[in-house]
C-alpha cells in the first residue's frame, strides 16, 4: 500500500508539475514554437533529475532534440525504456477551445490543455511513477527514459539517434503510454497499431484559371477529376481499389476476429457522441475490426478554386488533396507508397497531368500477448482497475514501434490509459485525472510483476 | 469617311480616358472597395455628359449605383439602348499578374488590367461611338445608356431598376458589348448565351475534426462523400446525372449544328493555348457545341480539411463545394436549382448532412437573327471587317437579357468584340487596341443602318 499512500499524498504536486509542462507550447510542426520545444525538452530532463534519474541529458539531433534519462541499479535486473514525446500537434482552430489550448484548467476532474493526453499527460506518468518507486525504495527494474520531440512530424530524426545508440537504449522492453484504453470500466492493453502512408496529390488542368461559362463543358475541371479520381479509390463495398494493395493484408482468423469483437462497444453511444447517424465503411467488418484491423483511405484535406464568400464562376487550373492510407501487418509502407502513386497516376485521364508527392509514413506492428512484459502490464491492470485488461488493435500509428522491433530487438508494451474521447488532436483536448493517477499506480505495479519474474 | 477619321484623330485620348477608368478597382464583390466602385460610376456619368448626353444620372439601387444617360433627339427615331456593366471581377491572385490589375499598361497593342475587356473597354466603346456621332452630327438613333456596376455579383439589384423605370428605358434594341468574338480575322455575332446556376453544397460527417487514425475506416469522411457525390454527378458519357436535368434542353437539327461548327476553329490551337493535352466534355459533341449548345456543370471551388504545409492526420467534420452549371434553352435556372438540390440531396448516404445553398443563377437566352437590328450589326460588322459576321452561341451568362426580352419586350444584339483569349476573370487581362478602335467604328455604322431603315 505505499505506492498507493505515496501517490496519494503527493497529488496536487503531480497536477501542478504537469500543468507547468503543459503551458509550454511545444508544437514540433511549427518553426515559431521552436524555442518553446527546447523549454519543455529542458523541463522534461529537470523533471527525470528530480524524480532520481542517475543521469539526464538533452540529446541534440538535426531537428529538435531528444530527452535521455537513466537510473541503472544493477546488471542483474531487467532494464525497461519508457518512451514518449513531449511535443504536440497545433492547436488550431483556436476558437473553437472553450479555453486557451496551453492555458491549462481543472474542470470536471480534467485536465483540458494540447498535449494533455497527446502525450505528456501520458509520459509525465511514467516520471511520476519512476518518483514513487525511488522514494518508497521499491524500484526493482533499470529504467531508461527517452522522450522525444518529434513525434508529430513523423520521429523523423529518431531513427538515427536509436541506430547510432543501440548499446545505451538496449533493454528487455520498451514500456510506451500513448495509446488508449476502451473505458475506466474496462481497462485493455494496445497490441496492435495501424501503420501510415501520407501523400499529397496534384491535378492540374489547364495553365490558368478559366470563365467557367467561356470553357465549361469542353476544357477539363481539376477539381471535378480529383473528386472522379478520389472517388474510385473505394469499390461500392468499401474496399480500396488501389492495385495490390491487399496483398499482404494478414487475415485474421474466425478466432481472432471473435476475441477482438468481445471488446465492450456500444454503438450507440459511438454514434451519439459524433452526432451521426450511421457508421461508414468496409463490408463485412465491424467498427472495431474497422479501425483495428483493416487497412484504411481517407481524405485529410482537399482545396482547389474559389474558397471565399460569394460566388466566382471560375474553371480552376489546379485541385489538391492530402490523402492517408492506414495500414495493418504486413503492409509495407514504402511499398504502399508506391502503389498508391502508379494507380493515381494511371487514373487520370489524358486531359490533366498529374502529380504525387510522398510524406512520411510508417509501418504497422503487432506487439506479442504471450512475453512476461504483457504479463506483467496485465498483472499490473488488473491489480488497479479489478479486471483482466483486453487486448485491442488501435487504429492509430506509432511508427517508431517497428523501428525499436528491428534496432533495438525488444518488443513493446503499449500500456495506454488516454480514452478515444479525449479529443487528441482536436480542440478541448483533456485527460481525466482518475486516468493520470490509476495509470501512475499502474506503471508502478508493472516495475514490480516485471523486476519480481 | 468622317466617323473614321474622327477616330483616328482621337486615339490617344481614347485610350487615355479607358486607362484612368481602368485604374479605378471598382470590384463589386468585396466592400473594401464600396467607394471605388461609386468612383467609377461617377467617371461613367462625367463620360457620358462629355460625350454629349442630355441627361446623366447616378441611381441608387440597394447595392451599386447605375448610370442612366440619354440623348432623345425625336420621338420618330428609333431607339437604342445600350447596355454594360462598369465593376469588375477580383484580381485575385495578384501574384500571377505581370503588372499590377489596376495599374493598366499597354503593351503589344494591348491594355492589361482588371475589366479591360471585362467589361470597361468594351462599354466605353459605345460612349467613344456616341461622341463620334454626335461630334459628326452623324447620330440618326436616340441613345439610352445603363450602365450598372453589380454585373460579376449577380445584377441583384438591377431586376427592380429595370421593372420600376420599363417606360424610361423603352427602346427598339438592346445593344450590348459584353461577349467575345471569334477572331479579328471571323467577326462573329453572339446570337445565344448560357444560363446558370450557382449552389454551395456542404457534407457534415462526424461533429468535430477526428484523428484519422482511431476513427478512420469507421467513420464517414466528408471529403471522401463529398467527392463520391461530385463524381457520380456525371456519367461515363460526360453527361449530368441531375434528374430531369436535360428534360427542357432544346435540341439543335443536324442542319443547326453544321451551321455552328462551320465557324473557324483550331483544336491544336485551343489546347496549346491551355497546354492541354486532351479536351474533355460530353460525348458526341464537338468542343464549339459542348461551350456553345450544351449544359454543363462546373465545381467552382471545393475546401475541406487539413490544407495547411505538411501533414495532419485528421478527419474533417465538413467538406465544401461551389458548384454551378450552364444552362441552354430552354432549361430554367429556378427549376435546375431545385432540380439539384432535390438530386444531390438523395446522392447523400446517411452517415452524413448534406445542406445545399442557391447562390444566384440566370436565364439561357438566344437572340434572333431574322431582326433589322440584326441586320444593322451585320453589315456593320462587314463594313468594318470585311466579311460577313457569323452567329455564334457563347458559352458564358448575362442573365439580363432575358429579363430585358420579358419587361422591355425588346431584343437584344450582343455586338461582343473581345477574344476568348483576353483572359477575363484571370490575371493579365487585357483587351486589343485593334478591338477598341475597330469596336467604336462598328458601333457607330450599327447606328447609322439601324437610323437608316
Amino acid at each position: 500500500m505505499e505506492i498507493k499512500e505515496y501517490i496519494e499524498g503527493h497529488k496536487s504536486r503531480f497536477i501542478d508539475e504537469l500543468l507547468d509542462l503543459l503551458r509550454i507550447p511545444s508544437v514540433s510542426a511549427d518553426r515559431k514554437f521552436k524555442e518553446d520545444v527546447v523549454n519543455a525538452a529542458r523541463y522534461v530532463r529537470k523533471s527525470l533529475e528530480e524524480a532520481g534519474a542517475d543521469k539526464a541529458e538533452i540529446c541534440h539531433t538535426d531537428g529538435h532534440p531528444i530527452v535521455y534519462g537513466e537510473k541503472i541499479i544493477s546488471a542483474d535486473l531487467p532494464t525497461v525504456l519508457v518512451y514518449g514525446h513531449y511535443d504536440v500537434q497545433p492547436a488550431d482552430p483556436y476558437e473553437l477551445w472553450d479555453s486557451p489550448p496551453f492555458e491549462p484548467v481543472v474542470k470536471n476532474d480534467k485536465i483540458y490543455a494540447r498535449g494533455a493526453c497527446d502525450d505528456k499527460g501520458q509520459f509525465y506518468m511514467h516520471i511520476k511513477a519512476f518518483e514513487t518507486l525511488m522514494s518508497t525504495n521499491s524500484l526493482n527494474c533499470n529504467v531508461k527514459f527517452m522522450i522525444e520531440g518529434e513525434e508529430e512530424v513523423g520521429s523523423s530524426n529518431l531513427d538515427v539517434f536509436v541506430r547510432e545508440n543501440t548499446d545505451k537504449l538496449a533493454c528487455d522492453v520498451i514500456l510506451i503510454s500513448d495509446t488508449a484504453m476502451i473505458s475506466m470500466e474496462h481497462p485493455s492493453i494496445c497490441v496492435g497499431l495501424r501503420g501510415l502512408s501520407y501523400l499529397e496529390v496534384e491535378v492540374t488542368g489547364p495553365n490558368r484559371d478559366l470563365h467557367s461559362g467561356v470553357y465549361g463543358g469542353a476544357v477539363a475541371n481539376p477539381v471535378n477529376i480529383l473528386c472522379e479520381m478520389i472517388a474510385s479509390l473505394h469499390d461500392d463495398k468499401g474496399r480500396i481499389t488501389v492495385k495490390g494493395f491487399y496483398d499482404k493484408v494478414q487475415d485474421l482468423s474466425q478466432e481472432e476476429r471473435e476475441a477482438l469483437n468481445k471488446a465492450p462497444f456500444d454503438l450507440n453511444e459511438y454514434k451519439r457522441d459524433l452526432d451521426i447517424n450511421e457508421v461508414h465503411g468496409e463490408d463485412g467488418y465491424t467498427t472495431i475490426e474497422r479501425t483495428g484491423i483493416r487497412p484504411t483511405l481517407d481524405v485529410n484535406g482537399i482545396w482547389g478554386g474559389y474558397t471565399g464568400e460569394g460566388a466566382k464562376t471560375v474553371l480552376p487550373s489546379k485541385a489538391h488533396a492530402k490523402i492517408s492510407m492506414r495500414l495493418v501487418p504486413d503492409q509495407d509502407s514504402a511499398e504502399i507508397t508506391r502503389l498508391f502513386t502508379d494507380h493515381f497516376t494511371s487514373l487520370a485521364p489524358e486531359s490533366v497531368k498529374v502529380r504525387v508527392t510522398p510524406h512520411h509514413g510508417g509501418q504497422p506492428a503487432v506487439t506479442p500477448t504471450d512475453s512476461e512484459a504483457y504479463a506483467a502490464a496485465s498483472a499490473a491492470c488488473e491489480e488497479v482497475f479489478g479486471k483482466k485488461p483486453i487486448p485491442t488493435r488501435d487504429g492509430g500509428s506509432i511508427p517508431i514501434v517497428s523501428l525499436f522491433k528491428n534496432e533495438l530487438d525488444s518488443e513493446t508494451v503499449l500500456l495506454g490509459f488516454g480514452l478515444d474521447s479525449d479529443a487528441i488532436h482536436s480542440p478541448n483536448e483533456h485527460y481525466g485525472l482518475k486516468n493520470y493517477f490509476l495509470g501512475i499506480e499502474t506503471i508502478c505495479h508493472f516495475y514490480r510483476q516485471f523486476g519480481n519474474k
